[in-house]
Parts: C-alpha cells; structure tokens; sequence
C-alpha cells in the first residue's frame, strides 16, 4: 500500500458505543422493559412474571432442571455453585484458562476447600484429556469447575467433551457460561452439564444485577445435604419458592423485567438463530480484524468476544483510548499479565453485522492513525459472515 | 353513627398504587435514571457516578466513614456484615423482635456462630437495659447485631441509645436499617453506630437490587483480619476499589443510578426535611387508621410502615384483598405468625399527605365494606399530620 489513508482528528461519534465483552448494548425494548413501574414482588401479577421468567430461562439453557434466579453478579452465583455443592473437606478441580478460571479457585481457598487446577496458558483451551487424567488419578476430586466461554482469553472450552468425562467417573461439572449462554450452543440436558452459571448483562442483553443458577434434572439433589456454610446463597431455599414464584430473599424485579424480554427477543429470533448469528459475528469480527493485521490471541475463539493482539508498531493500549476518544467506542483492553497488550471486542447480544461494520470501521481508521497503514476490514468481514 | 356509608362494588382505580414496606413507589425521575443506556462500569464515566453516589451515601448515613455497595438484596449485606466482623469462635448478640430480627440469628447459624438473643414480643422494642445487662454479663459477645425499624411490626428501636450501651462496653453493633434509612434519624458517627446495612427499594425509592453497608470511620479496620468466609461478601476487595470508583465485581449498575438519582432528590429537599415529612406521614397514618377502629400494633411506631390490627369483626385479610381489587391499592399483611392478622401500610420515600389520602380513602371505604361503619380519616389524618 503506497498511500496511507486518512486519518480523523476530530470526534466522529455523537454517541457512546458499547462494545465490551459485557455489560453489552441493551436494545430499547429491554431499556422500556426496565423503567416500567413495577409491582411487589409478593403478588400474583409478579409471581407470574417470575414463574414465565424461569421457565424461559429452562428454553436458553435447554434443561428441565431449575434455573434459579439471584440478586448479584455472575461472581456471587459461582460462590453458590460452590457452597452448594462442596461438602466439607470434599475436594475439587478448577480448570484455569484466564482470569475466570481462576476464580473458582479463589472462592474455593476462601472457603478452604481443598483443590487441584490444571492450568493452561492464556488463550488455550484446557485439554479434555488432562482432565480425564486428573479425574483417574484421584478419586477424592467431587466437583469439576470450570470455564465455557473464558472472558479474559475470548477462548471457548469444549463443554461437551468436559461433560462426558466428567459424567463417565461420577463427578459433578459446573460451567461459567457467564460469557456463553445465548451465544453459543450448551443444550445442558443434552450433554449432561450439571450445573450452569450466567449473569443478566451478557447473552441477556440486560444491566447487571441478575446471576443464574442453572441445576440439570438430576443435579437437583446435589444441593441438599451437608454443604459448606450457606445463607443468601442457599440455593435449596431458591428452589423451595419457585414452584410459587417467589424467590427467597428480595429479587431484583426491575432487571427481571428486563431479562424476562431479553428471553422474548430470543424467543422470537429462535435459539437456533441466535447461535447462527453470533457464529456469524465472531467470524466477520475476527476474519476484519485480521485483514488490519491484528492476530486472534485465542487458540479456540469464541464468538462471544474477540481477543486481538495488535500488529507489529502498534500500540492496543492507544488503540483503546484512540478508539473511546474518537469514535465513542468502548472496548476492553487486556487483563492483568496482558493488560495494555490486548483488545477485546464484545458482540454478544443484540449486534448485528452493521454493528460490527462500525467497530471494524473504526478500529480501521485507529490502526492507520496508529502507524499501520491498512484497508478492507469491512470487505472481509462481509466475506466471512457469509461464509459462516 | 346511624345511617351506613356507601360501599363500592367496582373497581375505583384506573392504576395500580404501592403501599407496601418496600419495594415502594419509584419516581419518575428514579425511572428515566433507570432506563438510560449505562456505560461500562469500568469506564471513567461511570467510576465518577460511582464516586458521586458513594460520597452521597456518605451523606445520607452522615458518617466521615465508608458506604460499601453491593449487587445484592438486604439480607445479602446483612451476611455481609456477619462474614466480615465475627471472627471464628466469637460469639454474637442477636436482638429478635420480629421476622428480620430472627433473620441474623439465622445467619449466625448457617456460619455456626454461637450466639445469643434477646427477644420481646412481636410490637415491642427491645429494651436498651436488657442488652446492658446481657452484655455486663458475658463479655465473650464481640458482636450486637439489631434492626433499627423492624419492618414486620413497624417499629422503631432506640438506635442512639443501643450505640451508648455497646460503644461504652467496647463492643461493635451492627444495625439494620432497610427501612429506616431516609425515614428516621440515624447520624451515624455522631450516635457511635459502627455499621448500617440498608437497600435501594425503601428509602431510597429505586429498585430492590443494591444493598449497602455503611462502616463507621472508627469500624473500618474491624472487618480486617481472620474473619468467616468471605468472597463475594468480602468487604476489604469493595473498600480497595472504592477510592477508584470501583467495585470489587461487576455493579448493578442500571441500580446505581437509580440510587444516585433518589439521593439527589434527598439532597434537593434536604435531610431534616425528608425526616419531617416521614414523621408527618407516620403521624397522618396512624391517626387516620385509628379514626377508622383499627388499632396500632406497635408500642413504638416507626414512620416507614404502619402495621395494623383490625376493628373486632373485621378482618385483615380481606381489607388487604380488597383494597388491592377494589381499589388497586398493594399493602402488606402481616407476616409469620400475623399472617392474616394485620395489615401494614409502607409510607417511606416518596410519598406525601395526598398519597396518605389516597390509602386512608380505600381503607374507609373497605372497613365500612367489611362491616364496620366508620368515617373522619382524611380528617383525623390532616390534623395529626399539621400537628406532628
């Protein structure tokens, strides 16, 4: 390329853009959804809501189990799988990828819960194999933690393959699907996933504030018996209320508003749709960036989130900023070890090809003004969506 | 009197009305705040609202201390304060006189932490020399947990005094004040209370989802140390990022600027006049009942909630019933034990006389329906109210 394009100075944007790996955009039905004035969460005009709520949750997750409602974020329903399932002393493996993955071992030393890791590093995909070692090799391990969609690396694990190992010697699996549910497929009765984390302000296109625990059919009795210290987590009196459609301490009725039509947006475009679609974003995100020379910083990428690390000269931390500052965008940069030399480009939700178009766009004109001359982000995009 | 009002047989209201201890109506302006599109809570944008919010809580808590928010309901910061401030093998002091008394007896025992309680019968306050007493007496309690306004039976503790009884006897009390706060004096440093929990959907007129707790300047270092298990609930991770305008996970954030939006409110109509107009509100309720034969169950009424005992041969159930068919009118029942038995009137956050005329009116209306002829309460309200 002889001729370097046109670089801005100017702001282009007349409003923010979201463009994290979570909170996401909120569509405005959701946004309407969420300002309506809403009831006492003890009458039966909001217990229907909970119960229609609950039973639209059971469609994404696609189990006949229970998926249970908390006020908190994603973080606090991991802290519930783990006093809910772990007994004293019992011991678990905490599969580490990224930052999330660590978390299960955090909450777990917190509790001192004795525990193994496998880890792998950033961007790798934990080996299913390595976890059908550990799991032969010792028989105390009770409860697999693990991670679907890893936020921090933009990296998916193979959830059904983990599952059938797991179910083949008899331990529990629990999947932070944080990142995942809505995104990709995780039909969780079908491939015998035992329990399911997620938060309202991802695949759910709604504000933080909501956290789901998704318990299988045969998962249900898991939770009873002599746990680890439990209150507001205790997820045995969550489950005691919902047939009434109550939950057990105060709900966040507002954001279940809000996540009760982020369910009939989906509902509408169908799952299998949704799943297509964000097939088709990460394609075209990834297929655009890498034409502006940026390189997939995943082994095994999601489609949730796209991980990119800059090309040679260029820097991500100013690509951030640049890209806030100018276009109005927001997107995340990397996370502790890679702080400064990552972007992460969220497009779960409600995107659409156009709004990939608007980051790419801008992520083009960035990494220009960053001294990288480059074009045909959107070209390439194009080209792989439709090939996806 | 000798001729009978008249009594309605089709609904009156063309709109639902909250009338319940919380969730209580929320403001329109609360609302909009509610359902503009959040930024990402780890942008400067937001960590300044997140600065602003935190330093008005400081505010309405009237402590140099610090306001920790949590994505949680009230019980949740309620566990909080447990996980944080007993240290293993330490005992408690639980003060029950009613349904969110017995709720820290609770958590003591879901941690197994020992613990003794004082406990008076539902409508009465517990007294100030018992917890002296008690106190004098095993000086292995670290810990007085107690509830400002008991919601299940409307009334108000003598929270200035208990603050005297531990600050003199060096032990720390914790005081839940989920539906005193914004409605009743509680200066926190100036009384020596070391830490406040409370939540978004009383006072502070938003939705139910944020919980906070308030630690007094001389209470921070109390939550250091070998504590309970703590995670999610870990108060020391909110602290560290507070200066930053951060959480320590991921904010409800919609919430949050429902919540700032409500203390701006407070701000503009100023603390002492926010006390005044629940004291008026308290005042108008109560007399307005009474005029009606109902009978207060409280011997020490708080001014958030009203909590009701019928006139002989009518019954509670039904007026709540019908206020809610009739009149499109939500208030409580009675809870527990006073299932059936009382009717409570939630009048906390942003309600003025004419919402007061509005639940009295219905109520009037149902008394005389259900069989008790009787009249006067706009009248009997409006003077008490001028009185108060």
């Amino acid at each position: 390329m002889s001729v370097t394009p046109p670089v801005t100075t100017v702001k282009t944007s007349t409003r923010p853009r979201l463009f994290t790996p979570g909170p996401v955009e909120i569509p405005n039905r959701i946004l309407r959804a969420l300002s309506q004035i809403p009831p006492h969460h003890r009458t039966d005009v909001f217990r229907e809501v909970y119960k229609r709520v609950s039973a639209d949750l059971q469609w994404v997750h696609q189990t006949e189990g229970e998926v249970l409602m908390l006020a908190a974020s994603g973080s606090g329903a991991m802290e519930a799988c783990v006093v809910n399932l772990m007994s004293p002393g019992q011991k678990a493996l905490c599969l580490v990828g990224g930052k999330f993955g660590e978390r299960w071992g955090s909450i777990c030393k917190a509790y001192g819960v004795p525990y193994e890791t496998i880890e792998v590093p950033w961007g790798h995909a934990i080996p299913v194999a390595e976890v059908e070692k550990k799991l032969d090799a010792d028989p105390s391990i009770a409860v697999v933690f693990g991670t679907h969609s890893e936020t921090s690396t933009a990296t998916l694990h193979d959830a059904k393959a983990l599952a059938a190992v797991t179910k083949a010697r008899k331990r529990l699996i629990v999947l932070d699907a944080i990142t995942s549910l809505g995104v990709h497929p995780l039909p969780q009765d079908e491939w015998g996933v035992d329990v399911v984390v997620t938060g309202s302000q991802k695949g759910l296109m709604s504000p933080p504030g909501v956290a789901t625990v998704s318990l299988a059919p045969w998962a249900l009795s898991a939770i009873e018996g002599d746990k680890l210290p439990r209150f507001y987590w205790d997820l045995r009196k969550a489950r005691k209320n919902l047939p009434a459609g109550e939950s057990a301490y105060t709900p966040a009725v507002s954001l279940i508003y809000a996540v009760g039509e982020a369910l009939l947006m989906m509902k509408e475009e169908g799952l299998a749709n949704v799943h297509t679609r964000h097939r088709k974003l990460g394609a075209a995100t990834r297929a655009g960036a890498q034409a502006l020379g940026w390189t997939i910083f995943s082994k095994s990428p999601a489609d949730s989130v796209t991980a990119l690390e800059p090309p040679a000269g260029v820097d991500a931390g100013a690509a951030v900023k640049r890209l806030r500052e100018i276009h109005g965008i927001t997107v995340a940069g990397g996370q502790d070890h890679m702080k400064g030399k990552m972007l992460r480009i969220g497009h779960m939700g409600s995107y659409d090809l156009s709004d990939i178009y608007v980051v790419l766009g801008a992520l083009e004109e960035c990494t220009n003004a960053l001294g990288r001359p480059c074009t045909g982000a959107i070209e390439a995009a194009r080209r792989a969506w439709e090939a996806a």
